[in-house]
C-alpha cells in the first residue's frame, strides 16, 4: 500500500467525460489499497477564457484579481471530480489551496510556495477519501488567493508529494512521457524512460513544456520520485528520479527550444558601479525573470547591455527601461521578440570534450548564426533568429544521435572534463563578450 | 456621506460590458463620497451552467461539492468587477465569502448565516476602498464553503449592512421593484413605493421573486432599510421600511402566486403519538422545509395526512415517504406536482372584515377549486390546481382594486379585527380539517 500523488492537467479533465475516465483511474488505484492523492488543474480552455474576460474589464488586468479570477478553474474541477468518485461509490473530498495551507509569497500570479500543512489531507487520508487538490492555487499569509503561474498543477502535485512523504508522484498528461526533443518538431523523437533532476531541471527551464521547472526543484530538493506519464494510455512514461551511472553514458540526453524569448539591448550605458543593478532591480520588483545578460564594452567607458526575458514580459519591460534609460543615461533601448533559444542537455555532457563547438559547427552548417551563446555544466543554449528554430533543434536532434533505435553517436570521451568547471549554478557567456547570468 | 451596501443580481452583471455598467453606477456613488459595499451575483447563466455540469457527475450530486462548484461563479464575478473598477480610477478589493468570514450553518446549497466579522471590509473601507464582496458564500466553523441558496446574495447584502452598519442596503434586479402581483401575469400590476417587512415577508415567501425572504428578516431584524430598484432606471423602486399608518389603510397590498410547491398525501396513519415526528423529523434532518399541513380524520383511528413541500424537494420527498410508510404502517403515499399557491397579502387585512371571504368568492365565481387553505394575520393563501394560477392572480388582483391609479376598492371597515388572532406565527387551516403548520 503506498501513498500515490496523481496530477492531471487540463486536456486530462477537458469535460465532463474525461473527467470520469480519470475518476475511474484514481479509483482503480485506490482498490488496489492505495492512499490517493489527486491534484487537478483547470478544465482545458477555463484559463484562457478567463484572461479573455479579464482583458476585457482591464487593460493590465489587476493581479490580485486575476488570480481571484484564476483561481476559479480548478476549483470547479475539483467539486466535480469528487462528484464522480461520489457517483461511483468510493468516498472523496475536494480541497482548495488556501484550505490545505498551501501558503506562498505575495507575487500574484506566480506565487512561490513557503510551506504546506499536510494535515487535513492526512486526516481525510485517514478517513478513507480519495483527496482531491485543486491545483495551481496557494495563499498568502494574510489570506489573500494567490496563483503559481502556468504548470503551477506540477508543482501544487509534487510539492504535496514532499509535504506527505509520498512514495510517489504521478504527472499525467496528454503525451507519453519526456521526450529527447518535441515529436511535434521532429519526427525521429525518442521517449526517454529514466532522467535525471539536474537534466529535467535544464529541459523545463530551457522550454520543454511536459513539466514544470519549480516541481522539478521541490521533486530533487525532497527526492520525489516523479513519474511523467500519459492519461491516455496505461504505458509507463519518463521516471524522474536521482542521476546514476547509465545516465551519464550519454552526452546529450535532450535538445529543446523555446519561443518564449525576447531580447533587450541597452546601448551606450555608461560603465559606472551600480548601473546593472538600477537596469536589473526594477524588473526584480515586477517579478520579471531575466536570462540571459550580456555586456559588450565598446568605446571609452560606455557599454552595451543585453539580455532576454520572457516574451510575455517584453512590452513591460520596455516601458521600464524606457525610465532606466533616461535615469541612467544611456543612449537607448531597442529589442526583438523574433529570436528563439535551442538548447542541447546532458549529465553525460561533464565527461566529453567538444560538445558545445559540434553544436556551434552543426548550427553553422545549416547557415545559423548564432546571436548569444549560455552554458552550464550539463547544458548548451544559442539564441538564434526564431525562423530557424524547427531547423537548428532537428540538425542537433540528428547530430547528437538521439533519434529513435539509432546506434548511439558517441564522442571520444575524456578523461578530464572539457569545460572548466566554475561555480554550480549555470553561468552565461559568450565568446565575444563579458557576460553573466542573473 | 453615507455607507451603503449595493447588490447586483446575476442579470445585472451578465457579460463585461454590464460588469463595466455597474461599476459606473457604483463609481458615481465614490465620487459623492459615499463609502460604498458592493454584493455581486454570479454572471447569468453560469449558476445553470454549473448545475448542468454537476448533473452530468452524479445522479444526485453531493451537496458540499456543489457548493464548492457554484461558489466559483460569484468569484469570478468580483474578481472582474474590481478590475473594472481600477481601470477606472478608483481603488477596489474583491473579497470572498470566507474570507469576509460570513459564518454559516452546514447546511450546504442552503446554508444560513450565523455570523459575519466586518473588520476586514472596515478596513479596506477606511483605506479608500470599493468592497467588492462575493455574494450567496459563506463558511462553516470548520472551514468548508457553503452557500446561502437562490437568492442568497440578497440575504449577504443585508446581513452584511446590518453588520456593518450601513445607512441603506440597495437591491438592483431587472425589474423597477416591488409590484402589486408579476406584471407578467397582469398586466395592471402597479409598482408599490413603500411596503412593510411583514408584508415583503409574506410576498417573498409566497413567491415572489424580487427579493429572497432571508433577506428581508434580516432587514426587518436589524432595522435595515432596502432600497429594490432597477440597474437599468434612475427611477425610485420600492423601499421596504418598518410599517405606518398609510400602509394599514390598505386592506390588500399584493397579490402573489408560486408554481414552486408539490402536495404530498400519506393514507391512513395511524393516529397514535409521535407519528407526525416520524413523518417529518427525516425531512428536517435532510432541510425540506414543510410548507402546509393538513390531517384529516378518517374512520377509527386513521388519518390522512397532506402537506406541501418545495417542488424541487418532491422526488427526494417520495423516497423518504416511502420508507416512512413502511416504518409507521400507513396505508400509502401519493403526490402532485400540478399545483400552485396563490396568496392575498397586506398589514391592512387585520383592520378589515372579510378578506378571506371575498377571496374564497372570487376563485369560486372563476370555477376553481381550493384543495388548501392557509391564513395569518396579514396573508390568505390558497392551493388550486396549477392550470388556474394566472387565472387566479388576475382575479384577485381586480377583486381587491389594485391596479394603476385605480380608486382603491375598500370593503367596510370593522373596528375589531375580523379573524381571531392565533399565534404570531403563520397558522394553516382548512375548513372540513384540523390542521397545523410545520
Amino acid at each position: 500500500m503506498a501513498l500515490i500523488v496523481q496530477k492531471f492537467g487540463g486536456t486530462s479533465v477537458a469535460n465532463p467525460q474525461k473527467i470520469k475516465a480519470v475518476a475511474e483511474r484514481v479509483m482503480g488505484y485506490s482498490r488496489k489499497g492505495h492512499r490517493m492523492v489527486v491534484v487537478l488543474s483547470a478544465m482545458a480552455g477555463e484559463t484562457n477564457r478567463f484572461i479573455e474576460l479579464a482583458n476585457q474589464m482591464q487593460a493590465i488586468p489587476d493581479r490580485r484579481e486575476m488570480d481571484m479570477l484564476l483561481a476559479t478553474g480548478e476549483q470547479a474541477t475539483v467539486a466535480l471530480f469528487a462528484m464522480a468518485v461520489k457517483e461511483a461509490g468510493f468516498d472523496a473530498i475536494s480541497l482548495l489551496g488556501d484550505q490545505v495551507k498551501i501558503t506562498t509569497d505575495r507575487m500574484h500570479t506566480k506565487a512561490r510556495i513557503q510551506k504546506i500543512d499536510a494535515d487535513l489531507i492526512t486526516r481525510h487520508l485517514d478517513a478513507g477519501r480519495i483527496v482531491v487538490v485543486a491545483g495551481f492555487q496557494g495563499v498568502t499569509e494574510d489570506g489573500d488567493l494567490t496563483t503559481l503561474g502556468r504548470g503551477g498543477s506540477d508543482t501544487t502535485a509534487v510539492a504535496l508529494a514532499a509535504a506527505l512523504k509520498a512514495d510517489e508522484c504521478e504527472i499525467y498528461t496528454d503525451v507519453e512521457g519526456v521526450y529527447t526533443t518535441d515529436p511535434n518538431i521532429c519526427s525521429t523523437a525518442r521517449k526517454i524512460d529514466r532522467i535525471s533532476y539536474d537534466e529535467m531541471l535544464e529541459l523545463a527551464s530551457l522550454g520543454a513544456k511536459v513539466l514544470d521547472i519549480r516541481s522539478v526543484g521541490f521533486a530533487k530538493r525532497y527526492k520525489v520520485p516523479v513519474h511523467v506519464r500519459s492519461t491516455f494510455t496505461e504505458t509507463e512514461g519518463t521516471w524522474v528520479v536521482e542521476e546514476d551511472k547509465e545516465m551519464e553514458s550519454n552526452p546529450v540526453s535532450g535538445v529543446t527550444s523555446s519561443k518564449n524569448e525576447a531580447r533587450i539591448t541597452i546601448s551606450k550605458v555608461p560603465d559606472v558601479p551600480g548601473t546593472a543593478s538600477k537596469i536589473f532591480d526594477p524588473l526584480t520588483s515586477e517579478g520579471i525573470v531575466v536570462d540571459m545578460i550580456i555586456q559588450n564594452t565598446r568605446e571609452g567607458a560606455l557599454t552595451d547591455m543585453t539580455f532576454t526575458v520572457p516574451r510575455t514580459e517584453y512590452k513591460k519591460t520596455m516601458q521600464i527601461m524606457a525610465l532606466v534609460v533616461a535615469e541612467i543615461g544611456a543612449e537607448g533601448v531597442r529589442g526583438s521578440e523574433n529570436i528563439a533559444k535551442v538548447s542541447i542537455v546532458g549529465v553525460g555532457m561533464r565527461n566529453y570534450a567538444g560538445i558545445a563547438s559540434t553544436m556551434f559547427k552543426t548550427l553553422a552548417k545549416e547557415g545559423i548564426n548564432i546571436l548569444m551563446i549560455s552554458t552550464s555544466e550539463i547544458k548548451v543554449s544559442c539564441v538564434i533568429e526564431e525562423k530557424y528554430t524547427e531547423l537548428a533543434v532537428r540538425a542537433l536532434h540528428d547530430a547528437f544521435g538521439l533519434e529513435k533505435g539509432a546506434a548511439k553517436k558517441r564522442p571520444a570521451k575524456t578523461a578530464a572534463p572539457a569545460k572548466t568547471k566554475a561555480s554550480p549554478k549555470t553561468k552565461a557567456s559568450a565568446s565575444e563578450a563579458k557576460s553573466k547570468k542573473k
